[in-house]
């Protein structure tokens, strides 16, 4: 890999580092690739008739421009955007927004921000909701809602544009929606895309057969990016240049196919915990927004011919240094049923140097010369050495820098990583069928039309449930 | 117990809800009830000897007084408070601000706010410090600096506290430090201490005998809510009331006992992933701050007579209703390895209804009329009886409404069931060896007289790391 990608080294997850019994042999490694090679072959053959789209969306041109035009006539004069979404119409826009733009962006004086300050509202929490509209109040004019959803029925997105829709009616006028409103959503059909054309917003499309937690790099999460000054050409670039290895038969060039690889390797052997420990507060929320990809895509009772099974590495985000004085005792000594995956940034954007000051006590002394940025690569190698020494396998995915191209990377290095593994455990990763029932639940408690024999399910579950109480 | 303590339900942990494979059956609770009874009665023992300090915490009523008075003299002319720690000495500030001030407190106007705005720094990520340090700048004479480390040695807190004592030195005469920072540290000994009393610090005390992870209710976490309006009193009266209820024997009159049992049993059963989903923005840092507490207290090798075993839940924190769309096609489909535990809050703070507009789809017509509140509540209905359909145990901890009282009621309610766990485990709740480690490779990685052997045992193990780079 050149040096302007990102590297994924598994050293400490060999056999070698750990131990037999918790690390991978070589030769494990060797013995698994051609069922890797098949996996891409596979994949690459079905993309010819139209699967996993989500790797076309980095070569997708017209896309981009349209991104970009839109937010150039939609910018002038937005002091807020609100993106209005949930799941996969949230945690991507959160997450590029986090590793791109500064810390505390919402604090900065205009002048210091790439665009107008960047909120989104992915839960239905009343608090929070009523919290926002107060702060909102005075530049409701001025303040965009981007609302994401390709269907406009999920619940959340729904009530939040509900509520939004009739405060700009009655603060600003019903004529007036669309100045504030902008929908990204099923180009054709769907609730969310019924109004928009009666109302005249206007809209981005959520591209066909591109699933929510695989949308990223779509209008879904490049629109808010671009609005705030992300260069989401470069983030494509990046994208593109890690969707062409992850194409690669040969494993040892693709670090999408070594990740699938080894993380399926360790889930069979009883690994099922997949931790992604961050040294950088930027890509923390990253973290976040791959919990969705792995748990989604490979928690699954199928497997891909419908016959049952039980599939599901349980993702957990950890934050390094901070979760060193949270969850490394655990990680150490309890049950050694975990990989770790760290993330690891060789030169940050800055580095702040710790002062030297003889007034300061000799226990001290050790800190003053250094950065910030060699003390927290300092933790991580410690960390790594620790949890080594107590045989718990880890790699490390490093970032030579923090970059839309490196970011691009990352996005794609998952989501491919994602579809192989999907192949390797047989499952479809593209699916998420337990996620119905609670849904339909909760039209049923609300008395949604259509939902009544769901109410009677649940009004008898309620009338058995034991009452145990505290 | 009463309408204005917290509830807890495990009517949905039992197995006549999700099966006996999964449930428990309400005789096993029973049969458990001797060991806890004896667990209590053996903490309750050992606290009249000094032990499980905590728990008396807020019963101090000289210590509650120093820090209202001290917050008292310090408030004036403070625009920007800054906590400088980590781990213990950051989740529990961090938890207290989510939990009891408003959303997006630091955008709000200072007339809307409680206090100064909070910023709680728990990592040195140069990126991060760097941003805040620029944001600070102008106010930097406004800000007060809390430095919050028993020993000082901490190599984050430490490298922090540099940084911005040189800053304050440089920007604004290294004479006038005092006005600007107050440091939480050991009442007698430690290098912060030593330089608190070097350089005239005022100081607040860590008190002897109380681990890091059961600080938040002294003035590791109480300062910085006090400063910023949170009624500190009150917090204490729901601690307090919980302590008392944690010392009955009778488990059914105990919740911190059932919680004990419960989790414990569940973990004996293989279900060693603890998922806590709070349904509400407000208690989703509170679920971080109990990351740390299940997690480093009860991961451990070791029982208490120093025999080998193997011991740890992993906590998890989920937050409702956005994690529906994230983890719960995992929670359903995957391995049935997990226990739920859900936040609930009866009444929110405030309620936002989902107005009524006949232009509307009908397929949006559930929604209209309800509020958000009603819809988050039955998301969590919907959810949990999903997950009992699915046979995974649940249980919720029911907030009458979220306030100071319920808080410190949680607070206490955890702190005291780690203590029961601890006991039922066999292990000691309030150690964390493995953590050391890390550190002293840190130290040796960055040069630090004394740890040479560590540095050469560093370079053996570089020496001979496998290239595995991808």
């Amino acid at each position: 890999m050149a040096s302007r990608f990102l590297e994924l080294d598994y050293a400490s997850a060999l056999a070698s580092a750990v131990g037999a019994a918790h690390g991978l042999e070589p030769a494990e490694i060797q013995a698994a690739q051609p069922a890797v090679a098949s996996a891409i072959e596979r994949i690459e053959n079905e993309r010819g008739s139209g699967q996993h789209r989500y790797r076309d969306l980095p070569d997708d041109k017209a896309m981009i421009a349209e991104i970009k035009k839109t937010v150039k006539r939609r910018s002038p004069g937005v002091e807020n955007l609100v993106v209005l979404g949930i799941g996969g119409s949230a945690l991507g826009n959160i997450s590029l927004q986090s590793a791109l733009n500064p810390p505390y962006y919402n604090l900065l004086p205009a002048a210091k921000r790439g665009g107008p300050r960047l909120f989104v509202v992915d839960n239905v929490d009343p608090v929070q909701i009523g919290a926002l509209l107060d702060l909102l109040g005075p530049s409701l004019k001025k303040t965009l809602f981007n609302v994401i959803s390709k269907s406009g029925e999920t619940a959340e997105t729904a009530s939040q544009f509900l509520i939004v829709r009739d405060l700009l009616a009655r603060k600003l006028g019903k004529k007036k929606l669309a100045r504030n409103i902008l929908c990204t959503t099923d180009p054709a059909e769907g609730v969310l895309r019924q109004v928009a054309d009666a109302e005249g917003y206007e809209t981005l499309p959520v591209p066909p057969g591109v699933g929510g937690r695989f949308s990223v790099l779509s209008a879904v999460g490049l629109f808010s990016a671009a609005m705030c000054g992300i260069r989401v050409d470069r983030l494509m670039q990046g994208a593109r240049a890690m969707s062409k290895s992850a194409a690669e038969k040969r494993v040892e060039r693709n670090p999408a196919a070594m990740l699938a690889l080894l993380l399926h390797a360790f889930y069979v052997r009883g690994k099922r915990m997949h931790v992604m420990m961050p040294y950088s507060h930027q890509l923390n929320d990253m973290a976040d927004w791959w919990r969705q990809l792995w748990a989604e895509s490979l928690g699954k009772d199928q497997n891909e011919h419908g016959q049952p099974t039980t599939i599901g590495p349980t993702p957990i985000r950890a934050l390094g240094a901070t979760d060193q004085h949270s969850q490394v005792q655990l990680y150490r000594e309890g049950p050694n049923d975990k990989v770790f995956v760290f993330l690891e940034v060789v030169k940050f954007d800055r580095d702040v140097k710790v002062p030297k000051d003889k007034a300061m006590p000799d226990a001290l002394k050790y800190l003053q010369g250094t950065t910030l940025g060699n003390l927290l690569n300092a933790e991580k190698a410690g960390t790594e050495f620790a949890l080594v020494k107590s045989r718990r396998p880890c790699m490390t995915i490093r970032f030579p820098a923090i970059s839309e191209e490196t970011v691009g990377q990352f996005i794609m290095l998952w989501e491919a990583a994602t579809s192989i593994a999907g192949c390797l455990f047989g499952i479809n990763p593209y699916d998420q069928p337990a996620v119905q029932l609670g849904k339909d639940m909760t039209y049923a408690l609300l008395g949604k039309k259509g939902y009544e024999q769901h109410a009677a399910e649940f009004r008898a579950y309620e009338g058995k449930r034991a009452k145990a109480r505290v």
